[in-house]
């Protein structure tokens, strides 16, 4: 929820693009989106936005210049390996209209970790790069990601993306970040919920989420509230801790 | 990947639609998508795209809209519960362009499963249902789901989604099964590559997907190969065996 105060803060919006058909199969489960969502909001870039697309050239470039348009920054995992269907750089490079060649940074890169006897064709594959784009340190298996735009391209091994995170963000400007509290609340939603939607109504400048869970085999509930502002978020966190404690005495 | 041979078979598509602020910010890491993706494999159902939109109206009618039109299914997930924030059910009425208003039936779910003194206001509202719906059942905590025309409003609690997950898709015609092999490669993706490559221009109608992994702090590299038809799968198998081993001989 953004509302008119928080214009008074800087705000950075990513998105993240998850390319690969493996993630759509079910066959490998995702462990990119929540580690890349997480690790934004600490550092300041509020992510609004998730697209996973197949193995599919023109679904990927549809889907990167929507995202590209919208957010600050792009943040895609996937594709960029040495074989046929790692078509990313290409689909990146079509997306933005430039070409695509073998780039001489990343081919140095390679011919050190490979030497020039093992650098055989596929594994080139991975030196190509958008024209204008730049590399993104792998300090894990070498081969680079790359920046093109505002696109940030990452490779889709997670311990491999996170250290491409970690390269990229280093780099980028972020903004005010986004605070948060949890309250938890031993009921179920439906008791709390119309105390918490007026003091949502109290609080315009603070988002007020409702999280139900199970716990002990009944439901709890857990109340996240966010802001930018810590004093208005405080204030917020006390309201619904009086609120919660009205309820328990009325049960009571 | 598509190819010409499937339209021999009854392909069914759908796209998943992810609700939630929680999910974008980390607080919550999604166990939806990929338990959907498997299950739809397993079925029948072809998973073409995936998005999470934030709890903001017009970004899930915005969503809804695109990804109901493309697909033969939508499988949305969270925002149905009793809250100000649960804003899904009166986004799905907007998108399609039809009234929302206190469901008969799901009133009579909710009365039967609260008591009359205990269904306040705010446990009402998820008896919203959009004009038209029908109801998903809900056994767990008995506040249904809904499928409005393609679009399969389900929890975003896991165990509620799952077991509302069950009932929809038992009312749904399925397609062929993608049926898939995996192929387990003791070297690298740069190794095998090539030989892959041209495998997947002998086998069009077989989609051949190579993953890296890390193993024993080296690569290996897991190959996925997916068709509808047993016997081309069987024979690309045989393909790529024989491949790896021509490889490992060359190497010894």
């Amino acid at each position: 929820m953004t509302t008119g105060s928080e214009t008074a803060h800087t705000i950075v919006t990513a998105a993240i693009l998850v390319i690969g058909d493996e993630i759509l199969s079910g066959r490998t489960k995702d462990k990119n989106i929540g580690y890349i969502a997480e690790y934004c909001t600490a550092i300041g870039i509020d992510v609004r936005e998730v697209r996973i697309v197949p193995d599919v050239e023109d679904e990927i470039i549809t889907a990167v210049r929507a995202l590209s348009e919208r957010h600050d920054h792009v943040f895609s995992t996937g594709g960029i390996g040495p074989t046929h269907d790692d078509i990313t750089a290409d689909a990146m490079a079509k997306a933005f209209g430039v070409t695509i060649d073998h780039d001489p940074r990343a081919v140095a890169i390679l011919t050190t970790h490979y030497g020039e006897a093992n650098l055989n064709e596929a594994r080139m594959r991975m030196a190509r790069i958008p024209a204008g784009a730049d590399l993104i340190d792998n300090p894990v298996s070498k081969a680079p990601g790359f920046t093109i735009r505002n696109v940030h391209v990452m490779a889709g091994v997670p311990v491999i993306m996170q250290a491409m995170l970690d390269a990229v963000t280093a780099t980028i400007s972020t903004g005010a970040k986004m605070l948060s509290a949890t309250v938890p609340a031993s009921m179920g939603e439906g008791r709390i919920a119309a105390g918490l939607g007026a003091l949502q109504k109290d609080f315009p400048d603070v988002s007020i989420g409702s999280y139900p869970k199970m716990l002990d085999g009944g439901f709890a509930t857990d109340i996240v509230l966010r802001s930018r502002d810590q004093s208005r978020l405080d204030l917020a966190v006390r309201a619904v801790e009086g609120l919660i404690a009205s309820l328990l005495v009325q049960r009571s």
